[in-house]
């Protein structure tokens, strides 16, 4: 229809009462309104995924997770495949977990995993920023591992801080995963997602969490940070060292993000429905590994059923079919009734261009509609998975809180309902609602309003000489770092640094 | 997880194959897997409406109008308001038709509405154009009327072209209504929509679109135009000249695209769930007029919840309240069983940068995977509904195969389900899936390949000079609009240019 440009004046109560007013952190949200698979179909998934388990199985389990899947009734083979029974399966998933805490370094910051309602968390691990400076790409380093922590820390809809990228500079591994952790936590007080390069590093993990919280065994009271497994190598295998960091993770006390990331086409095959058969045996068969080694240990199911360009058999993060599977595998996971995570939010651009918005807002969407517990990867990210950009986090944080207020639904109520308030308008009222009880008191919470995102008219675009979104996001990230200050206490630092070679971003400070 | 840079080498045969397969025309998907409204809440919403255009009816009927309905049963205030009773619209939602074709303007381009399946459009009637030399905004003219339909002839994932743009290079109303409707037919195949200023232009577009298909009479027999009427001025009222065009349309043989395009805080309550009310109340009343202006004539009901930005009382395009609302809609349009259209794809960004692409992307995801029968707007539309681009057509198409992937959903099937293709890979053997025979059947059904969109690393990004997707889209718009050819015969357009003045837009052609 022809639109006016002189739009309707008025409202002037409404615009005196409009002020930006953004949360410190925004509630989660109860997805589930998208549901891609018909009952039967995710019976069917589930059964041929429970086939694939009891006949192909799982090659090349670690010696101990051979003895501990024996000894608790899995089939070892000839071949050294564990093929799982699906009596044994289904009572593991009855066995699991259904609910639990991520918690925060501080209190409030905490989710509920199992309630049915969806945060966003980052994701990773990458090895490219994109530097701010140049606008090109260079190797991730530790102060990039802090920048992102504290940037994510700022970002109100995202929930959970996953470490985005590795820090290249630092070669030692275990140098490499305390100084990660630390500066995780030296730049959030929100749940954190880190990793171990080896089981033996997890007692040391845990000791700095210890100190960070105040004392020994804090940690296992307070569990806020997951232990991130990739102990599937796809198709149907596991990996040595991540099987072994799970067993040693869950019975730590981490709650372990048991992520399965094969790719349809590549590492799986190239039939959707065939890529959430191997995957949810897989990230079953993941699960199995927390489950043996500690029976009730928090687990999340984490399915990142990803897609190859077949043109190419490179990872491909930002198309419609990733998006559905992703919704698919949420479905499958919720009707297991198990904690779960999926990947979303990734795009194959290089910047923050018209691609890059759709490939993020596409998946982000589909994938918050169908409800998982946690989106991971759902901002920062760019490049098929190589690179992170501290102007995406702060760019896709308005996006997610969009694709939140999609997934949030529609309140009806007698009151929302509105029946009244039309008839007040239309009959002898003033037949709009700008300045309506009603409008006034709902403005902030029914609406959202963009911070980077213009909404101004294309002639004031044009007088404020065009200016782009990924300069003023940049405006943003300065202004974070500027005006973040040291989370962690300079005492407790101190103590920590005496023990561990951590990274101190604000050198010695006064205790 | 952490991934590597080398990428996974193998599946040569797969590259081999891999060719770029875009068809003319993609078919249309089934949506519906998005449900926004429980079924107790759609009922609530219907009845609220109902209420409403019983107590409330709509005020400013035209004197045809009110006297039509007060002969069926509509009851007339003395406020000049119609009520419409319960029984009355219930018997009216019964009555009207629930299935019809929309054509082409030759054989093969018609789509059918009212089946279930999903179709992206076009929209508008915009009054700028963004330059693709000055990348500003200018008024917009004819010639991009031309140019949007020619974009949009080659565009697969566009099945429908609703006028985009008005001619403000024509002021008076009858030829610019003509020569908009010839310029459409000149650029395209596909199924279009247009408007008409007065009722009075009805039949010389009639007349014209008979000559088009060889005949007098040939158009009501294969009606490829809408025509399209805002016959509502929200809140509850009609329009008069729009209410006249429907009633001229509807007996003219037009499938009638009813458009409401009320704005929740402004012209409708901030309450979403009231939004609903009003504009089902609305769209109902719309749809009355076609009713009762000739019974069983088709209509589409074309509910475009919109939104203000109630810090200034300004039309917004672009957030998640949007989304959602038109996901809302459509599923009480499908619950009704009307042949159902809405509009999403709408951007407040003034350039193809993130958030255009994130605004458009959950928009016309949300939209789609709630599957309405048409979704105008759905491509080339920037800046809050005010501008309309060429490089957006080509840029939307894409995003649209991306939407359109996810909206097609999973196959389930025992040969998709690959039980067999994961034993065959994992028990002996290669260990992956890229020259599977499974791979290479499904690598051009199973997924779309970007044209306009980088899949290609961030240092083949850099080596290239970090090209920008608008400049790759503004190729492809003179590519396109270089290799167009005049699409009515010359015979045919000079008989039409002897009795209408339209605008030859290749000259005057030997025949």
């Amino acid at each position: 229809m022809a639109r006016r440009e002189n739009r309707r004046d008025g409202g002037r109560a409404a615009r005196h009462a409009a002020k930006a007013v953004t949360p410190d952190q925004t509630d989660p949200v109860a997805g589930g309104g998208y549901q891609p698979l018909a009952a039967p179909e995710i019976e069917r998934i589930h059964d041929a995924a429970l086939t694939v388990l009891e006949e192909v199985g799982m090659g090349d389990p670690t010696p101990e997770l051979a003895r501990l899947a024996v000894d608790a009734g899995v089939i070892l083979g000839d071949d050294r495949r564990l093929r799982f029974p699906r009596a044994w399966v289904e009572d593991m998933v009855a066995a699991l977990p259904k609910r639990f805490t991520l918690h925060g370094r501080v209190p409030g910051r905490e989710i509920e995993l199992g309630a049915g309602l969806t945060h966003f968390a980052t994701g990773g691990t990458v090895v490219r920023m994109l530097d701010m400076e140049t606008g090109g790409f260079r190797p991730s380093t530790l102060q990039d591992v802090y920048d992102c922590a504290r940037v994510a820390e700022a970002c109100e809809n995202l929930h959970v801080f996953n470490r985005t990228v590795v820090a290249s500079d630092i070669t030692d591994p275990l140098t490499l995963d305390i100084c990660t952790a630390y500066s995780l936590i030296a730049g959030t007080t929100k749940p954190i997602g880190t990793g171990f390069y080896d089981a033996a590093h997890v007692a040391d993990g845990v000791a700095m969490f210890d100190h960070v919280l105040g004392g020994e065994g804090e940690f296992a009271k307070r569990p806020f940070s997951t232990c991130n497994c990739c102990s599937i190598v796809p198709p149907l295998k596991y990996g040595f060292e991540n099987t072994e960091v799970a067993i040693a993770g869950a019975r730590a006390g981490f709650p372990v993000k048991m992520v399965v990331a094969a790719q349809s086409g590549a590492t799986a095959p190239a039939a959707l429905a065939g890529t959430l058969v191997q995957t949810v045996a897989e990230t079953l068969g993941g699960c199995a590994i927390v489950h043996l080694a500690k029976k009730g240990a928090p687990v999340i199911f984490a399915n990142y059923p990803f897609v190859s360009d077949l043109r190419t058999g490179s990872f491909s993060g930002g198309g419609g079919e990733i998006a559905v599977m992703a919704a698919a595998s949420t479905q499958i996971a919720r009707w297991y009734g198990l904690p779960n995570a999926t990947a979303a939010g990734m795009t194959d651009a290089k910047e923050p261009d018209a691609q890059y918005g759709w490939e993020k807002g596409v998946t982000d969407l589909a994938t918050g509609l169908a409800g998982p517990d946690i989106i991971y990867e759902s901002a920062g990210m760019l490049g098929s998975l190589i690179g992170c950009s501290l102007e995406s986090l702060v760019i896709d944080n308005e996006m997610l809180g969009n694709a939140r207020q999609c997934v949030k639904g529609i309140e009806v109520t007698d009151d929302s309902l509105s029946v009244e308030v039309i008839r007040d308008v239309c009959l002898g009222g003033p037949g709009h609602f700008l300045g309506h009880p009603q409008t006034l008191e709902l403005m902030n919470s029914e609406y959202v309003y963009p911070v980077l995102g213009g909404r101004d008219s294309p002639d004031a675009w044009d007088q404020a000489g065009r200016p782009a979104m990924r300069a003023r996001a940049g405006d943003r990230v300065r202004e974070i770092l500027a005006s973040s200050a040291p989370l962690v206490p300079a005492k407790i630092e101190d103590e920590i640094a005496r023990r561990f070679p951590i990274r101190r971003h604000h050198g010695e400070r006064a205790a």
